[in-house]
């Protein structure tokens, strides 16, 4: 996610980059081609700019406030991972306490489980992030799972999920000890089922992008009409035609890029929900639950970029 | 659902294909008609082209609006499918443990009865898949069920329904036979009831298609478009027209097609939510929950599209 | 409901039926003032037709936005009827079983609690339908309770509501004779407050139309510009006025009326959500519940609509 | 809100009324000043109307959606509170049944408590209209409640929700009573919640309106947009230029007033949610379901006016 | 929130401040220049306006829109607390009574209990208020939480949740102390959930503001489409170009600034959802239910701003 501080003209000029820079060479070849060299055919005053402007902008409206939907839902699912992950770590420290525990080895055991279950919800939401951005999850849980453990997970296919089910398999052996009651499992279980639906909502996002032909269609009309700008412009405007013809232009592109980066929020690039933020928020949240003082730094912007 | 590498220029052109075609041909005519033959009255710069566009693009851009978010209910219905597929599998395997039970006999029942839910589970998404496609849903389902339990379904309308209902008399069974008690029963049942919602959704975007208006007039319209826009443009772009004029033609056939093609999401057309894909991703998950290695390989676009 | 395959031009443009008619009666009247008797004063090419055009854009499309909004909520609501119809039907037949009973009287009496709480269902169903849309209850749910509660029923307002009540009567009699547990009576106790919701929602889309105002103006709107179409069109389009004015008249009744019709869902028109259909099917599900074989046939469309 | 049939043209136009008439007026000026005393430059072709036009369609719009969706919210939250106050009399009468208690005298109690409890439901859902209307609730709840607590509420400042406070307390003392067991107590508890909840809906939608940038600046540019309108138009319109201006200028402020009304609809004016008519309908539902028959008469529109 | 009353002419001028004047300037420097200095190059009717125009809509209405919806949702989160505020104190006040308790000492340890856990609810919406402005909470909760507490937060970065976590362990204590039973504490600890999973929604909007390149490029563009105008306008208006092409700057520059106030509702400016006013409001409701009747004013808006 690029943050507010880090917007400026000449980063968003490059923003759109490229295919800009494309479009004002062609402007000017189109400029000096009727000014220079007189070849009168290269413009006329009847392109239809209007029409199509209208056409595109239908498309492109639409598809925006889809991809601006899919990212704002996107956001909202890892809304849920950070409240249900606060909510389990609160619930694991509350309810498995030493008090309700006779012999001291038992309490030894209770306590190891209470830091391997938060230490697994930290290792589900790094692991989760890396799934989804189609990064290799293991290296970010290495060290927060048991190490028997990390090598059983080697063949899975869904790390996220597997971690997860061995946490339903925590929980639910707490219960048979004793350590925690019917409601109070109910509860952990009803968590963790919240948190597997919002994780089969990012993934949802994740494999069904958006319809391909709302993808391509407003890339390419806003192509040909750049193409077409200098053309219906240049007997109007003369020399000015690249000044005039690039700002419209400059706008559709702009347009259409804003769509586009929006559309899929997991796909490691800058436009990215800042999942990198949010799972060391988390961390850091879980690892003050556990009463730590050496917490990780939250995530700073690189170079105004937030991951 | 075409995949986004096969998003290619000739495959897109051809995505409009046929009236694509008769429009240009269309435009030929009648710029020959006007330019050569000198049928003057062929054109009419007064035709009110932008009046028209407006008005359809008011009407399209809704219909777009409509098929698309109902293209996305179709999809987020299927996850729901997906999210509770998992819960059940889930459910079933960590509940129906053969450690609460005393006699070996009843051990094998006990496993038996785990293996026949998640194969039940799996028999019925694909004969979900197979109804919502108008497909027969018998050769997907078989051997995935008992043969008596098959033969028993032939009459039945809605298979997946019967299915279910089949899956939910052996929760029942199973909960008398005692190996899970009443708080399992109520969450194994509320997942069937979840299951039979989304199932209901998914029924009723299928049997309720757009309101036709909705969907004749925008194709009725673009068409009567098409035929007005070289007769509106040939006076003033003459030898040019049927480049221009098939511009904002496949612009506004485009626009009509894509909407249309959203519509309905279960026709087993390319355009579907990938059903195939999904319901295969279930049965892996499902499978390996079960501990099986011989897993079926996850679906791959074929030619571009994911079925 | 208009069926798709009813979609064809004749019965389309009847669909606008006469206001067009009149348009184009109007248009040729205009013409012929102004070509034939030379009354140049009845044509302007300075009506701002494209003013008047994108502000009735505006209010139509954002009445027809609500509309389909309207209907397609109203659809929604009915499939959660068909699902808690299904679901309770399937709660009945399968908690009230004979195997908890133990003298062969009380098994005779829980068979015909359950016989009559699915037909209560069914005719719940349809006493709904037919309050909806303004006619009489009584006579479709004649024959499906018995003839005592009936007469019974005879003063009450609302007749739905009241069929309901009993059913929760009978239900919480079941409990008290103790062929349900706690547990079931809850669900099944839910099941009918989730139809009750779905029912107070579709008499709120009934008795709340959309606000007048939001009615009255697209059509008073529409119908002032189609007459000043033909007016601001005669001096440019001369002979060809009334094909290029009754073309965007045209576009414009539809895009009114499509709105207008999707406003009401339940006024026993041909643009209903097809109310007959769906309650018969959901007879059709309950009846092979309750292991019928002799099962009323599907509503088919009659003419191309289905009711 | 008005009902259908007052919609008629005299009624519409008055609907708009004194800035119509302030329009008219001030269109003939400017054609007099034009025609008659020759000042010229009153009118000018090249006012950009167009371009004021759209931006206004734009913000107007959005107003417009956004003052929808309030109203629409508002009766949403009006059908839950209908939809509670149903379920909880359905509760309160067949739980609190004579049959479950031993001594005559507590039954008489019994019946008191069922009685006071939906008379307090009825109270209710009086006063709440009448807060929200910033009238005053008490002439409205006597009668319905007991003397004491009637002077008991005099200093209560949100009078509703003190209402539904006792009403808690009655249904908790019917619980230490015995009349109720925990179950009954928990859905009653529950429907209270609800209630509460759609009240707390009710009063943002009350405290909160509409940004008021929203409705100045539509109402300000629409304003400037029909002063300029015949300045524009009187060139080129001549003595048709009010009939021509007025009818633009009618259009939007028409728009910009149909959203304007629909923004607050717990005004006490005519475009309110019909809340009189609301109450009355639960007072009459609940007044059935304690068997009365003298039952107040429903509410009927006054002058096309539902309240 | 700017009030209602408040919006005035000079007020909603000021509204739009410096950038106005800077475009007046402007304005007044190109008719200058072109019919003064008859420097006839700084002025062409060639401008695309319009083209540029609609482009500028489509990207600053659907950011609006956006803005708008992020506006609400955060009011509809602080409804939920608001909600959710009063019956965690109408729980606390109703469960926790002293007729449970046998000994006197006890029956004081329990009103304190109470009075604690209400006055920790107060505390918290003021501590969530201010850390959700950027501002110290701590000024605000002083003397409302016991002193030792009080110090104990001083390392907490986020202390509305550490206070919550407070109110947790003390429900929890209630509860063993046999205060309250597990059905009332299932009920209690469900409301502390509720609050945090709306703390996490606003936070969630808090942090994640749009993404900055909607908020850019709106801006962007009509800054130059403002320098634009006169230039575009000059040629056609001459002396009244300042008048012309104010106006339309302004309709763009108030329609890009309504967007930006609404688009972070947490920002202490003056179109903050009105938090001290939201927050005062539950104060007051708080203390009134423990029986106080000091209580503090409601929040008036100071010079048309309510906070």
């Amino acid at each position: 996610m690029i943050v507010p501080k880090a917007a400026n003209l000449p980063r968003m000029i490059q923003y759109v980059g490229l295919p800009l820079l494309a479009l004002v060479v062609w402007d000017v070849c189109i400029v000096v081609a009727y000014k220079v060299l007189h070849w009168e055919w290269v413009g006329s005053r009847n392109v239809p700019l209007a029409l199509y402007g209208s056409a595109i902008g239908i498309i492109v409206g639409f598809r925006n406030n889809s991809a601006y939907a899919r990212w704002w839902e996107a956001r909202g699912l890892w809304g849920q991972i950070v409240n249900n992950s606060r909510s389990f770590a609160r619930q694991v420290f509350s309810t498995l306490r030493p008090d309700h525990i006779e012999s001291e080895h038992d309490e030894d055991e209770l306590l190891t489980t209470r830091h391997t279950l938060i230490y697994h919800q930290i290792a589900y939401v790094h692991a989760l992030r890396q799934q989804l951005r189609g990064l290799d999850p293991f290296p970010e849980i290495h060290g927060l799972i048991p190490e028997a453990e990390y090598q059983s997970l080697a063949l899975q296919k869904n790390v996220a999920l597997a971690l997860q089910r061995n946490m339903g398999t925590i929980v639910r052996n707490a219960r048979q000890r004793g350590w925690i009651d019917n409601l109070e499992w109910q509860a952990m279980d009803k968590n963790l089922d919240d948190l597997a639906d919002a994780q089969g909502g990012t993934e949802r996002i994740k494999n069904t992008p958006m319809p391909k032909q709302y993808d391509f269609f407003p890339m390419l009309f806003v192509q040909i009409y750049c193409i077409l700008l200098p053309i219906g412009m240049v007997e109007q405007l003369g020399w000015f035609t690249p000044l005039g013809s690039t700002l419209v232009g400059f706008m559709f592109l702009t347009l259409d890029k804003i769509g586009r980066d929006l559309e899929d929020p997991f796909d490691n690039e800058i436009y990215d929900v800042p999942l990198t933020s949010i799972t060391r928020t988390i961390e850091i949240n879980l690892r003050q639950i556990l009463g730590e003082t050496e917490l990780p730094p939250p995530v700073t912007p690189e170079r105004g970029v937030l991951w």
